[in-house]
């Protein structure tokens, strides 16, 4: 499978580094006919860029996309959606001093073990800038999705106390409402299996739980069990949710709930890094880094929530 | 995709049925002049049935595998190796007062969502059952990644104090050692999205961590960090491994580390059922029921770790 | 890809060597709820295993099928339905004295080299004995596109005057009914490019030509373009119907026409043969040789036919 | 599978209307440490877009390549490659007229059915514009497999005595050389299969025939085997080739061998048109036809033919 690519009839492949031309993306099996809702993508994109406070990124790009081919007089035409999205506020001079050495807590080092050559660049491909793509993308899901009568909502918590030069974690619960019972594949395919997988593909992540998560590994067998509600359906179908709307891999209906896990940004000002030899120096970074990227990543998860179900069967 | 196919070069497809004829399994892209280790794959499965112990499985099955094709005077031949395991221990007639009743915390009310259908039989599809066929196919995987230096454990913890009539679920610790630096994608195929897939696939699994997991969430960045060490390679890289040999979706040579949560098992002599007009009323169920399947679900995380590091190239 | 499954929805997986236990396949991917057409089934098998006249295959089997899962009651689940047809007419003492010779013509020496290893019993894997799965779950695809209106039928052209002692290729031109404008995909997966795919697998195929075929490309434009009909649509859209029902890969609801040719069954009574050193010397095989598979041929051009027109979403 | 990807390692997703912005793919699975060699791909494309003799395409591009992502300092990345082409000799005001007329020989009508919207400016996606890309990706796959002594050509025949103002077909011949025997999937997966499919999905491809093709069907058995050479190996290992280098659908060293016909161009200057309502009408069309395109063609079957060999592991 290409690492590139997600789904199997919404299918987004994306392409770009962090620090090259642009990043971009294809749609390929969108439906036709449909007018994008651009205003949608756009704030999505916000979300993603994060807004003015301290916490999140220093960077600032416009981020305007244009749009290549699979559009005519604003309507999709059922061929491949191609878009691009220059990067224009790159300073890739701060980076200069990384060409030979590889930042501890970054891909730095695998990407250069796997492809013998790395994009020294601010992270290259494993940057966090190419999650502007699954935005992009998954904003044109949701819209579709939403045409279904399914929505995606989700909360970051955003850690309290927060010290100057340091970066944070933290978690986002997602609730997705709408979905029919009978999503998902039995076996291996299951829905939040599928979901597993597109969670565990952001970057930083490092959980998924579905439901009641972790906390329900404790509970006997006896407390866990989503009793009926009689004649109950919908999102009234059990009196608990802690399968979190998913039994044997299949949607019953009531709302799909899951959890996020996400580490504190790696890169900090006085990061340790080793070259080729193995030697090890600490370098000075001057470079942007984010202080706590959970607020971003909400928007993340919600993209790849959308790519996720607009890819099963419905 | 296929609900019942698992990777892509060495492709598993399963079928079968808990109480039906049988189940079994095709592997598609096992290398050819392998003498496969009959003894590892009896032993992988009865590690999966469990042992006399009272709080696993009542359901007792000799678990014979019949070879259809694939081998040749004991050798893969590199054509698809089928195989069948028969249904011995089935009592059907346990389940024929659920004909009509879809079970609280089953996967009965999904399957008949989805399907218009359902096997009632002991949970059909959806039962434990299936996960024979992933034992037999992760042990061939197994055997062929322990020639390449790789090895597979990990640890279940079974719950203290279990009560009579209760069941529990549990958490499952997986090790893996001698996987180089570079195995796995970048952005959507990244190797800890896969083992996530994989895991969440099993039957009950609820939460997935990769190395440190949802403990790292809390982390400030400074602590987060794996440091290196001074000219450190393959096990002895970094100082810490709370990434769990993984970075940006590509193993750096440190061990792989993950953890699974699973739920305990729904079933319950008393069982809370509905029908399709949605009445619902408890009926006493004579069959067989897991206390803890926990050491069970070790075996077939295990199996699943093989079949998912054995889909990457090498 | 995996050289053994063919399809992305309706999913078959094929195994089995002509001399070793059985062979037989999946499906992953059929409807619930289907009650399958036995009796089709059965006669189509009839179909490509020929009858009693002289020039068909000397083997006899009764193919009986066993089936092993997803079928409930008569009804399918919607879940992977494996079948298993037992190779009962088995004289692999047959083929003894070819263990270390190659058959000139065959596909002896190419599985040598791909594999280092192979099964001499009477071609092994790639002996025309696989294609028994492809026209027992071809079958059920017929079944299902018959229920949508769309059938399928061939004429195979027995060669006249076939020497005693010799074998014969040929051709079929198969034609299908009722399949509506807009199936197939643009650019790569076109509706013909499919089709010769699934065609161009079928041992011995060696040409495929679309509507009017090879002839066509000697046409000038003027002569070769399809003109519309006033007001027509469906099997009357078009004057002729030279494009067999296709345009830029896509149906235009014109029946589909193509037709495939195949070479002569290459084993002869006295067959050229040579080993791993390159020694070469005339073998006389006593085992069963078609002389002529042209009708047997048809069977699986049609059951391929149904496999590819099923994968695509109507 | 989505009809605007090909391949499953060296994957290949292209995008763009024949008259909208422009043309352009996503390479996912190229080696990294490539320098490209741009002079060669700059001479396929010239191939492709054919000479200043008379009997080929009007349009001229110069069909200038900008590279978006995977490149760094001249060589490739291992992450993916996107390529942009703008349309720049772009005439929408030549296809006004065709808003409502569908063309008689032409993908309008199926493109219509199919997705109830289409681009109606010169063919859209269905315009052979889009095998430009197809030209690129082939060439960087022609690139890798000529390091590994891999060769192709091919020889178009150009029909004789062509009139004035009428169009023309014609058959390309291909020949590879440097294959080694083993490549090539059994069952399904067959190497001309695969070839079959690739042929067939270039835009006016009606035949694929494989080794002597078509003509075979009329040899006995005993005329048609591949003698084997005495110790022969390679190109050298039967006497003669008719099954074109490929036995039981994998390689057998010898060179690979096939011939894909094409029909003429349907557009011509006098060209009968229907609209939505059924009405027929001839329309006048200035925009730029192509006499015969054999030439153009032979570059994109050797690009397709680069294409599949990639794909399969040697």
């Amino acid at each position: 499978m290409s690492g590139n690519s997600f789904g199997e009839r919404f299918i987004v492949t994306t392409f770009g580094e962090s620090h090259g031309d642009g990043i971009g993306g294809i749609i390929d099996g969108c439906p036709a006919g449909l007018t994008l809702d651009m205003d949608l993508i756009a704030s999505e994109l916000a979300k993603r860029r994060g807004t003015d406070e301290p916490y999140t990124t220093g960077r600032k790009e416009p981020d305007e996309i244009e749009w290549l081919s699979g559009i005519l007089d604003g309507k999709t035409l059922g061929t491949p959606i191609a878009f691009l999205i220059r990067n224009r506020d790159v300073r890739s001079e701060d980076y200069e001093g990384l060409k030979d050495w590889m930042r501890a807590g970054h891909a730095d080092y695998t990407y250069q073990a796997k492809y013998g050559i790395r994009d020294w660049r601010g992270g290259g491909r494993a940057s966090g800038r190419e999650t502007a793509a699954r935005v992009v993308t998954g904003a044109i899901a949701r819209q579709i999705l939403s045409n279904e009568g399914i929505t995606i909502t989700s909360q970051a918590l955003m850690p309290e106390n927060m010290k100057e030069g340091e970066s944070y974690g933290g978690e986002v619960v997602c609730h997705i409402e709408g979905v029919k019972a009978g999503v998902g594949e039995p076996v291996f395919h299951k829905l939040n299996a599928s979901l597993a997988y597109a969670m565990m593909s952001i970057p930083s992540a490092i959980s998924y739980e579905t439901g009641l998560g972790k906390e329900g590994c404790a509970l006997p067998g006896s407390q866990w069990v989503d009793q009926w509600q009689e004649r109950g359906e919908g999102r009234e179908l059990t009196v608990t949710n802690h399968c979190g709307g998913i039994q044997g891999g299949i949607s019953n209906g009531m709302p799909i709930e899951f959890r996020v896990g996400f580490h504190a940004p790696a890169t900090q000002r006085e990061t340790q890094c080793r070259n080729e030899k193995g030697e090890v120096r600490t370098i000075t970074i001057e470079g942007r880094h984010d202080r706590c990227h959970i607020q971003r990543a909400a928007a993340v998860v919600e993209a790849m929530a959308a790519l996720t179900l607009i890819n099963f069967a419905r």
